[in-house]
């Protein structure tokens, strides 16, 4: 699988769309919103540039993009409202694959603009947005030309399939059944695709920039744990059935891996500290459910286990659709995701199960 | 008619799209090239940064969008390599309206990043290009970024259709019927936009950055020239044909006046003069057939009527089926198109016409 022509998220709004099933994405902004504000205050008790140069990996398209934008220009107003300063000019660059739907947020923007000349008065900073399509695997911007980085919901994404997964048979990812091989293979694909991903970035951001991280990984040192891997456990189980059923070849399952990796702290650490261009300043858990309505700040929510076995399975469809109908045909999706939910139902109605969401904050020595 | 929403060139890569339609505007690219060389020679001679940011204005979507490109990176390394300097970064913004089709654009970026570094190597300069949506009558880039801006065939479109075109009946641009309050209203949008135009730009450009701009203009005095005029007549030419017929309200096409305009280089000088912010370093002719195929480079073309009419109309097609359907409904377009077709090609085996080009290139004081 070549993974940057294939990875996208569903574009355009359609009921299968990532944009209206991006909830769990869009809690995990919400909860990195505090760290976020420290960091950018951080940063600009020692930066003050005219324009601030932001770019955002990882983008996608949907609601949730431009509500990032929308964060980092309220806590630049709050900070500069604070300190009495002129709020600078904003230039963003939204990163993703060249398959993401950039027309949609293109599209969007106008409305986008306009609200906030409402909000924030003529007065206000600028706000220039632009479209960068390219693998974070690469380069994507000049030599120190960014003051902070912006990435959620991407990093776990590897750039390639690990080599040498030949033995993980019945399995999409690593799960309880996969050899030590398996593990090892994913965690030096890890190490390789962050690292890399750091000495580039390092290459883009000035001095004393940012760089502000959250994406999916684990408490438990064991990658093969229920808190990173169940949710994709569950999908090879569908397509398990579906196997047993004549529905899909077995070595087409078999020859079937993510190219994801969910990461402990330890093992961040550890790239960061080898790949020495960046300074840890904060790295914090905190938990999405899977079903990401079943959220303390939603008080109206009353469990039902078939429609969260909906919410999850819509959400990770419009993930992984892309990449599934690539390996397998478009014709099983409906059906293998219509046995998803039910195992998903089945799984919830058990046990209330989240994703583990590692949020990190790094200085550019 | 909301100009910044409805005015695109056709997406896609179909029979009628821009991409496979606009001979003329790369024509006018290639003819353009000795300027092009000729300001960037110049431009380089006084700066020398290590990234180069240029910007190209209503790039559209399709073979010239990225053909511009092309052309500037050859342009640089070619002077750098003369001059014995290491070619500098490049950071390119491609801008056209929210409505152009990006998508398809950065889908190709993939095979053009792969293709430069066959070229020139991994040793060459680097260039990372993005999308910019939004009207260039409006800010698009923070204070004092860019370098050169390049624009082709796009200037001459207005940001709305001037006021006070009521009295223009029968026609779609300023026809030899026009009354002389059309001329006016004509030209003082005109007028305002380009000097608005400059106004944004050179808040946008550094001290000595240079803008380097071909568009349609005339070098008649009179503005119902044929030179500038001929292409629309012909097309309010169908669409009378189709209200004669009753497939079209009188009033519906009494209504529809084109956003755009051609002016001399009087005019055009006039207008930078006042304005102030840029000196004019060289303005020039050149003319492009209306059928471009029909080229002194084209050693192999044999004039036929009905051939050069359908490559007229499609090319004219690509540009303005956005703006006729959304006034006259998508019903009537292929009728009205094959009704042009004709009257273009027996307009073509009487008198080989041409679209005057005007190509200008300016100094930020």
């Amino acid at each position: 699988m070549e993974v940057p022509s294939v990875l996208h998220m569903i574009g355009g709004d359609g009921e299968t769309s990532y944009s209206n099933n991006s909830i769990v994405q869009k809690t995990a902004i919400s909860k990195a919103r505090p760290f976020l504000e420290a960091t950018l205050t951080d940063l600009y008790c020692t930066t003050f540039p005219e324009c601030l140069r932001v770019a955002d990996l990882g983008c996608s398209s949907g609601p949730n993009t431009l509500l990032v934008i929308s964060e980092i220009i309220e806590v630049i107003e709050a900070i500069c409202h604070e300190k009495n300063r002129i709020s600078p000019e904003l230039q963003v660059f939204l990163n993703d694959l060249p398959g993401n739907d950039f027309n949609s947020i293109f599209k969007s923007l106008p409305n986008f603009y306009g609200k906030l000349k409402k909000q924030k008065g003529e007065e206000s900073g600028r706000c220039f947005i632009s479209g960068v399509p390219g693998s974070f695997y690469g380069r994507l911007f000049p030599s120190t030309s960014l003051h902070f980085v912006h990435s959620s919901y991407s990093v776990h994404w590897l750039s390639q399939v690990p080599r040498g997964l030949e033995s993980n048979k019945g399995n999409i990812y690593i799960g309880k059944a996969s050899p030590p091989g398996v593990l090892k293979a994913y965690l030096e694909q890890f190490q390789r695709d962050f690292s890399k991903f750091l000495t580039l970035r390092s290459q883009e951001i000035v001095h004393g920039g940012r760089i502000f991280l959250t994406f999916l990984g684990r408490r438990s040192a064991d990658p093969s744990s229920k808190e990173c891997c169940y949710i994709w456990e569950l999908l090879a189980k569908s397509l398990m059935n579906m196997v047993s059923e004549g529905l899909v070849e077995d070595a087409k399952l078999d020859s079937f891996n993510l190219p994801c990796y969910l990461p402990t702290a330890g093992e961040v650490r550890a790239i960061v500290a080898v790949e020495g261009s960046f300074i840890v300043d904060q790295l914090e858990f905190f938990d999405v459910n899977w079903d990401a309505n079943d959220d303390d700040n939603n008080k109206d929510f009353v469990f039902d286990k078939c429609t969260s076995g909906k919410n999850v399975a819509k959400g990770i469809r419009a993930v992984a659709e892309s990449m599934l109908t690539t390996h397998f045909g478009e014709a099983i999706i409906d059906d293998l995701f219509s046995r998803y939910t039910e195992h998903v139902a089945e799984h919830l109605s058990k046990e209330k199960t989240k994703h583990v969401n590692l949020v990190i904050s790094m200085t550019k020595k």
